[in-house]
């Protein structure tokens, strides 16, 4: 079989949101190897911005993150937030990825976050011992940024403005869901109370 | 329908047994509102760790965790560890009974793990805002109990015979796993170089 995405495709908007969609496992068949070095770290973080982009189209939180082998480039994990998807209070979206990569060693790899990462988030990277997280958005949440330095794992901050304003849009239309998705359903009733 | 378990049944082994196999949805099927009252504490942890004891049997790691209201007593979500069972890094005991719960106001209600918590799940505890939790084993592992504390939550310590056994036993038959288990499978590779 011919692959449909070769080292000769030009990294576009469309490219990237066809990986966003497809099965992780399925990548590999569909993408030449030689493809991922084309893909910069922004153009990575695009695909975790569709994926937040896909969860706010099924009703859901906008966040998503995609994790790369640092030598290869290849995407070995991605997904999305899936609170109101799955009724679970917390896949976030690094936890998505982390989970549909499945058993690995990722101290050689890189997990790209749409959304600066909570504290649970933040626990959960530096105790699977991610070499590195490159966030896409500090300007609508941040704070563990300097924690997830301390425990050694690097930090690059890469905003992506169609993703901040996403995030930023929902918020407006829909705060009590990221109050629960942050803070759980008590900090809900509180507020409303 | 007649309750199979009512509150004239006594709270013996198999029972709590059976408790821990039934699906979290079934149970008040099952089992008559008033019978909740009847356990104590430390049935609830012999609860965990029959779900600890089921995952050992998988292969698994065997830490279960079970959530019940404050107020009713009931059971609202139980699990164990998933490591093995569904290729995850991170479906502790505390995320599985979380997940199997669904989206909740946990801030009346108490988490009961038959082993104390890592700092991703003490992170979660927190933030999904549980009013207690109950640990059932400090001696093979310990140390978030007082950051737990100083974030509001509070802690019980009822340390389970058994539980601990059971832990000491798979921690000495499969110490590479547990050591995935807590600190990912980099810290494994370290080890054995």
């Amino acid at each position: 079989m011919r692959y449909f995405i070769t080292q000769d495709t030009p990294v576009t908007e469309d490219v990237l949101t066809v990986i966003a969609y497809l099965p992780t496992k399925s990548l590999h068949v569909i993408i030449e190897d030689k493809f991922f070095f084309k893909m910069s770290d922004r153009n990575i973080m695009r695909i975790a911005v569709s994926l937040a982009q896909k969860s706010y189209n099924e009703g859901g939180c906008p966040i998503g993150a995609v994790i790369i082998d640092n030598s290869t480039r290849r995407i070995i994990g991605k997904g999305h937030n899936t609170l109101v998807q799955d009724n679970d209070p917390y896949n976030h979206g690094e936890t998505s990825a982390i989970r549909d990569a499945g058993r690995q060693d990722f101290s050689k790899t890189t997990i790209f976050t749409s959304l600066s990462p909570c504290d649970i988030c933040a626990a959960l990277i530096y105790m699977r011992q991610f070499d590195r997280v490159v966030v896409g958005d500090i300007t609508n949440a941040s704070g563990n940024e300097e924690a997830l330095r301390e425990k050694g794992v690097k930090v690059d901050i890469i905003e992506d403005p169609m993703g901040i304003e996403l995030y930023a849009k929902y918020r407006a239309e829909k705060p009590e869901l990221d109050l629960e998705d942050w803070k759980g359903l008590a900090a809900v009733r509180k507020n409303l109370e």
